[in-house]
């Protein structure tokens, strides 16, 4: 039987995906928006200082199009800590003028193929317990390694797999200093078995590296994705600007 | 043709999960918040008083992301008093400021593949109709058995289905004290086969599993899910503060 | 190419499922509640009145779990007359407080692989235009025969699936007595191909033969299912103690 | 590489499925409610003068289940046309008490396999622009030609596309008089391939053919289907009575 | 390991889909809709003023059937610009009255399989930066390249995806004067790998092209799509008479 891989598990990640309820927000009055919007900026803030303290990151972005007006992504060290903190966006003023577009529960995790890899090691931790680079933009995925037919990755020996994603790894380090990815495992926690998210300063890269990785046979074979959502950096100051009314 | 396996039941069994409509209950009175946080801390009491006398179960979990706000977990003796607490919960005030985010219909099961197994057994019965434990962290998922081109379950001899999935259940020994596992069918009662619960005191230990038994051959060529949701302990006692504004 | 079988179609059929919103039904007053439930109950008496007059039958059971709360099953000798109801029931107070959950619509049928089945014969017409027990538990699911890759029922010549049918009956008849089977077809009509309505005095029968049907090559091969429903009978005097505020 | 086929082309066709919001309905006065009525009577009659003139064509049924209410098929010689009268039904009163619930674009289509139907041919221009037939039943579903695997229609040889078509069409033909079929393309104009409409005086031959077509090999292993609608009549004189409160 | 395709990208793309509350909008004041009619307009007149000065261009049109009431399709040469566009269009007091139908992110794309175009070249540069031509009729889908058992796009070699490719191209090229395409890719920016978007004078050559090229072996083996929207030119003078009550 093909065996498992060890992992190394960091922070747990939440991304939260929210639309703007434009309608509410621009009936509302302007001490009301100014206040939901003085809030936020102050949970963003408290936000701040655990990365500052290195308890824990997060990122906020502008998304395109329909599917969420903006995006947080949080890490943390604990499931309940990520839970907490969407308890209480939700208990803000903004919230009321949000609706929940989408998120995905995972956490940060390492392969380990080669089986050298010590968790011990202080790149490896911080690998484990990134701070999410402030890049112009961001791009998730979640993805599924396939099961159907003849393309099932769960069949393969631990070998086979191990160069299939080398050979992977390969095409990604092309894109180093381009592109900074961040993999999140989800089996057991969402309803896929990985959320992909990735920064870049061109936001003309993810396409470049996505595309170019469909052609691995890792991918090609045996990668299955759900919806893509892209985005652009929300600064914490130019938070009132988008919200401008 | 395959024989079927004769499973032994249990207890029935409703997941519901709902989503806090938190503008509405933020705009509610302090004095209606409190009247419905009661109410529903008073009907938890009877689940209690209910799980005291060995008459039923129940869990209540906090779920993490936006697929739903918390769930309820019920096991009764029939699936009349399933009905009965899911109107009455729907009648509360709480439920007012919810709406219904999922549900999953089942009933407890144990298979019996070696056939050696005595439904009469005490340590049978205590399986059957089991106390959920009140650990930190939740896991539900369903999950059907493939019938898909040359990957169908239900094509192969029983011998062949007993050795896989003893050889799955070697894999669920490792997690023997760090993962409590309820399987409850739900062929006849729901979209899927199988409704999978997990418990756990460190959430890690979901993702730990779930990912190793992936590799097993009967959930890498037999094995299709559904939803995956995680959670975290709600204590009754921390009800008030969970829904504090 | 496979010939098709000719079938004998009885009654139209229509599976209304409603959820009740709760809290508008709260709110309103008891006298509109009372109302409500007078019309509705009348509504009810006079499927009672075709029923006994042998122009009809019908079937009302609350649903388990968030699909819906209960479902309405009328059987009518014409689609005018579902559509009728339908409207009529849409008009009366109760529906206010309602809202659609899920229907299907299709028509009571036997097939006859056998060719020798006489649609003049009285048993025959008994099971055309079937009167709905009163039994304790209702199933629903609709379903397909599956048309994929090798797995292609309407590919199979006609010897070949009456073989496979017998068997189905086979094993649908062990469970003569605790389980009554209505088959509707709804080629045409509705999304899937048939309609399964089983109703039983102990709900775990629906589980103990829909899981053993599973391993009928008819089903293992060539069996596609829909959503599944499971509700409790809700007797015309137990209204007013359901909808209870 | 396979032949396309040419087609002609005829009027261009909306489905229109709408739901109806009994409640505001109900809740409207009755001037209201008359002043809807009359205006969507007026709407039907323009739409009957331009029927008269040989411009167009259109059905009204009510739709059975909860899928929809009642459905408007539109015929014109123009996409901008079909566009206008959506657009003018939008701004009816009535409009105000439905929700969209289905639509589907597309153009009359009649397929010309042997190459030697002449386009020019007085019956063939009837056929492209029909007037729909005032019959008791209606039943509408889109479809597609499969591309999957083995049963992908579009490698098919021309010729061997024509066969499978013709004998589809003797199954077709033993229908004459009982149904009345409008093929309507969409490729292009919509999520299917082709949309089929069928008309009937009895509900029941909807059924008995598709279910025999379903045996053509063009269907069994090329044919995939999305949701079937059946209705009934809907004679603009019983507009008052379907509504009346 | 087949070799990916080096493309050339040009303007960044937003098709933007909405729906018209029309109930509401009918509601408003005869000043509220003058306000906001003129207010897009105002918003057309600058995106007019972009495309003069060839920083971007656009497209409005009505969309036909009830996925949508009009769309809009915005070229830019950042990402940030079209969310910055979007973001404007919701805090219209049009955008009060519609609702989100569907969007798309992609950016143009000229694929370069022989390796020779130089992306200098000023017709080049002009194709990817292209003024959208106000014709009559508009077609958007989306689309993958299918990755399914055999009919595997990304594991073919390049030099047989150029013969595929440019046999498509072939096909294409006969409707040169009647259609003209823009090719965007979405990979990393929205759920399809591309979105097509055709123009026309006469909207049945939409229907024409797509036929046939579904006969392209690159469509019928290796062609997956999403849902197809067809539409009428709004000019923005005719903005006032689409939207008068």
């Amino acid at each position: 039987m093909p065996e498992a891989v060890v992992t190394m598990d960091g922070w747990y990640c939440l991304h939260d995906f929210r639309s703007i309820d434009w309608t509410t927000w621009k009936y509302a009055s302007s001490e009301e928006r100014e206040q939901a919007i003085h809030e936020f900026r102050e949970l963003v803030g408290k936000w701040e200082d655990t990365e500052q303290s290195k308890q824990g990151s997060h990122a906020l972005y502008t998304i395109v199009g329909q599917k969420a007006d903006f995006m947080m992504m949080i890490l943390r060290p604990t499931m309940e800590e990520l839970n907490e903190i969407e308890t209480a966006f939700n208990k803000t003023k903004l919230a009321e003028f949000t609706t929940p577009a989408y998120s995905y529960v995972s956490v940060v995790e390492l392969s380990n193929y080669m089986g050298n890899a010590n968790e011990e090691d202080p790149e490896i931790q911080a690998r484990l317990k990134p701070i999410l680079p402030k890049w112009n933009h961001i791009c998730f995925y979640p993805m599924d390694k396939r099961r159907q037919g003849n393309d099932n990755w769960y069949v393969l020996e631990k070998d086979d797999r191990a160069k299939l994603m080398y050979a992977h790894g390969m095409t990604g380090r092309q894109y180093a200093g381009k592109i900074r990815q961040i993999i999140t495992g989800s089996i057991g926690f969402d309803d896929w078995e990985w959320g992909v998210t990735l920064f870049a300063h061109d936001v003309l890269q993810f396409k470049k590296l996505v595309y170019e990785m469909r052609f691995d046979e890792v991918t090609s074979r045996y990668g299955d994705f759900g919806s893509f959502y892209v985005g652009n950096l929300l600064k914490p100051e130019a938070i009132p600007q988008f919200l401008h009314i």
